[in-house]
């Protein structure tokens, strides 16, 4: 198939799909999500996006309607359906149904459970990427993977818009992450990332860069750092599943990095393999 | 009909509708919303939550899918269509339909527009409420009325759990809004609200309450407060277009209020009043 979607036991092309107006998603944007990249039929990190997946719906107070193991079982299922090299891997728990109410007590007896796979494409880590920043204007609750997302969604269009990637978040002089994805910095052969706190996601991806470092001796440092301290780093970069590591060149018209390209390519090398590893490829 | 609901174009029963899966109210939250009670089929205030509406709207670059006038026909032709003398008005507009992906140039071609009417009630002036304080860790964009709410959906089943009408947010010492609806005090003979800004929904009730204490002579000042002076208030209450004047006699198990009930009673009657006028009913 082309691609699919699943709600609540039903499957079919994501495009003829139907939920109900009830879904609190649709009111409340009342769930939480997680998604990866497919390789070669592999889902990237499947069983840590999983945990992390459990660990923001218990964050909201959502109990995923299937155990760890079956969802597992259910997304590897609907992968093998999907035709494609690199395919997108997304699921969400929502609070079910219900008649639109704030309080969830007598919502749907039971959370709803949504899943698609189509096809995608990795950010290549040998290019070159552009940024806009964007006050980050959004809730103290970043650190958990809800489907509140319409500050990412506008701060995604005014980079698209400006034929950038991605859209760095600022809270006043201190970054915190992407639209979409974790920022990191290299200086002086270090690297500097914001710590895990209610202002950034706990990137999955984030998690194995900074592993990588360690494998590599590479120090780093899980500090909040600034604006100006990331346009005059070394290096600048960002990290997702779908874009595992992306190096920035360019932040709001202004040239950044470019200053220690072996450091950040000996990161992006060790981390690449250990994708195609799993992915039982060579090279993309 | 007991209920009706509208999507695009479609009507039926509030349980029966269907959506399609890529509304981006379902992965994003992407779509603003408006909400009235009904009273004698009459939609209270209607044109000013139309227009709050369309401001919402704008705000997050949505362009609903028609015009004032015709949305206002369109929701008075669903209102006389559900029986009951109180009744429940909602509608909202999303980004449309299209496949999952942040920036929104490429969604659906139009907005959608959703709606429903079903049996409701207005929360009683004359009785006396209880609510529980909740730390305000919700975005920088409370004053668009959008489907990212699940923060106030947390804070509202925390009332509920404690068996209270509604959760007072504050962030830090400032006090803000509620989970639903807007609160005041009273103290010496003046009304304290907040002010209008990315904090606080600019309440029409609120707006009302207002402009009933300028016909009655009462001073308002709005300017923030703190959760001590509102524990400390001579009268405290909360205002929403279901809930248009809410006295408060409990917060976190504390009593407040309750020491000016001679201004309260004159702007509850002042207000009362006036939403009773417009639904031509004498009294309720």
């Amino acid at each position: 198939m082309k691609n699919i979607a699943y709600y609540n036991g039903q499957t079919g092309p994501i495009e003829t799909m139907m939920v109900p107006m009830n879904e609190r998603a649709c009111y409340f944007g009342d769930g939480v999500y997680d998604a990866t990249c497919v390789v070669n039929g592999e889902p990237i990190e499947l069983l840590e996006h999983i945990e992390r997946f459990y660990q923001s719906a218990q964050l909201v107070d959502i109990k995923v309607r299937m155990e760890k193991e079956e969802l597992e079982t259910l997304l590897r299922g609907l992968v093998r359906k999907v035709e494609g090299e690199i395919l997108f891997l997304y699921w969400q728990a929502t609070r079910g149904v219900g008649m639109r109410g704030h309080p969830y007590k007598n919502a749907g007896e039971e959370s709803s459970l949504w899943a698609f796979v189509r096809p995608s494409e990795l950010k290549k880590p040998d290019e070159l990427y552009t940024c806009v920043t964007a006050e980050d204007r959004r809730f103290f609750y970043c650190h958990v993977k809800t489907l509140n997302l319409l500050p990412n969604v506008l701060a995604s269009q005014k980079a698209e818009e400006a034929g950038c990637d991605e859209a760095i978040f600022h809270r006043g002089e201190r970054v915190t992450e992407c639209a979409h994805s974790n920022i990191h910095i290299l200086k002086d052969g270090v690297l500097h990332t914001a710590p895990c706190d209610e202002l950034i996601l706990p990137g999955i991806a984030r998690a194995h860069l900074i592993a990588a470092c360690s494998r590599l001796g590479i120090q780093v440092e899980e500090k909040p750092f600034t604006v100006e301290e990331m346009m005059n780093a070394d290096e600048v970069f960002f990290s997702s599943s779908s874009a595992p590591i992306c190096r920035v060149r360019e932040i709001d018209g202004q040239p950044v990095g470019g200053k220690d390209g072996q450091t950040f390519a000996r990161i992006r090398d060790e981390r690449w393999q250990e994708i195609m590893k799993q992915a039982g490829a060579a090279c993309l």
